[in-house]
């Protein structure tokens, strides 16, 4: 599984009150602990409404010079995403690129040619598509602009979206759906996706989240945006790697307890 | 899910002991956090080596008279489960026949014709085999055989049985793919599991064995042999029900959560 934390995101109270107070301790804090989690990348997320790219640039610096974890630079806006690519020490992913007019445009002639990667989400003009055989139309149109514009299918990771299970009871068995799709399709891009919607306006959302990563990951799934420092989610996905094959004799899921990356003392106790 | 309550075992070393002192006290205890906990049959394993037929006498009495749960009589002697039955006031479960010699020679016409229900397990004259497609021409005789004796295919709680991850990797993948062939073939039985086996000798278990339920669940299970009182387990099995399309709009979720059957302090206070 490859991990992009996502506690560093304007849209999180505590972390926007801290982008709004240029409180350097605060993100340092956020960056160190994603990192010591083995994060594969940081999600930098400013949520600001004016001076984004400014904030962008503030908040990348600090991060990089508290971590080494490649960055994923997250904006509605993709000038900012491709405006802020020049901030970074090294390649990292544009968080994200979808149908809507503008966004490919912009985001796939700078990602082309170099080591970035990008999220592509599977919406379309009107939103996100009810059925998978909607979302899988979606793909192919952005599968078949990337080829043009010149971007690696295995520089794709592709987000299928999700819905509350509140809102839309088949919520997961349409992901699940549209991920098997994809691995038909094109078995080399990467498959993402945040964790949380599934639970939206719904009691107990981690243990929602918790069997939702379960679930999306033996639908094809590689790849989460997430809280790497959150142990039963992370056990969880430890136990669904070596459960669906992915970890062969649980060598990786010992060594991530006997880390402490989950279990209520880890291994380090143990 | 239809739960299975396992407390009441004599081969876990506490209630082994409560059944050798005959501590009555103690099995009531754990006949009544079960009911509570909304299990929907409690087994019954004495584990003894001797006198088995008088302990389950004396288990079951308890156990009955504290609660109202259906039972699941538990032995691998076939003989003991059928001497058991009459000491029953409700149908329940036998548990369990298989193609070992006598088994279903013994159980299938004892139940035929009864409202009561029968695991089998899919294990062949060889042990576990190795293949889905081995077990799944053991259920075929199975059901071959339950035909004959005119047990009908509803009352049979097959279970496809579950090695260690840590002995075999491919556990829940073979798991997963018998429970499909089952559900393709016969889609009228149960499907059920125990959900420790598969994390046989690994640390946190209780990650693994959660993991487990979820994706087993997926696959087709529709029963456990589980600790109806473990919260964070019952969170994951409610939530996947609702992740699965089996709880439209999350009612049977939050209803639990509301009861208090999960959540740090669930619904009651919530």
């Amino acid at each position: 599984m490859i991990l992009i934390g996502e506690k560093i995101n304007g849209s999180i109270p505590s972390c926007g009150r801290a982008i709004a107070q240029r409180d350097e301790g605060w993100i340092r804090r956020l960056a160190r602990i994603q990192e010591d989690a083995q994060a594969d990348y940081l999600d930098c997320c400013a949520s600001v409404k004016d001076g984004e790219l400014e904030t962008l640039r503030w908040l990348t610096g600090i991060v990089q010079d508290e971590t080494d974890t490649p960055l994923c630079l997250d904006s509605p806006d993709p000038r900012v995403c491709v405006g802020a690519m020049e901030f970074c020490r090294k390649p990292g992913i544009v968080n994200s690129a979808s149908l809507e007019p503008g966004k490919t445009e912009v985001i796939f002639p700078a990602v082309a040619g170099t080591s970035w990667s990008c999220i592509v989400l599977l919406s379309g003009e009107q939103g996100i598509p009810r059925t998978a055989a909607d979302r899988l139309e979606n793909f192919r149109r952005l599968m078949d602009r990337a080829a043009k514009a010149g971007v690696d299918a295995g520089r794709l990771y592709v987000d299928p979206l999700v819905e509350s299970l509140a809102v839309n009871p088949e919520s997961l068995t349409v992901f699940a759906e549209t991920c098997r799709g994809i691995r038909q399709l094109c078995p080399q891009v990467h498959i993402t996706s945040g964790l949380s919607n599934i639970s939206f306006g719904l009691p107990m959302r981690r243990t929602l989240n918790l069997a939702f990563a379960v679930l999306a990951m033996e639908a094809g799934m590689d790849s989460a945006i997430a809280d790497p420092t959150n142990p039963e989610l992370m056990g969880a996905i430890f136990a669904a790697q070596a459960l669906l094959g992915q970890d062969e004799y649980c060598m990786e899921y010992i060594g991530a307890w006997r880390e402490g990356r989950f279990g209520p003392t880890g291994g380090k106790k143990g």
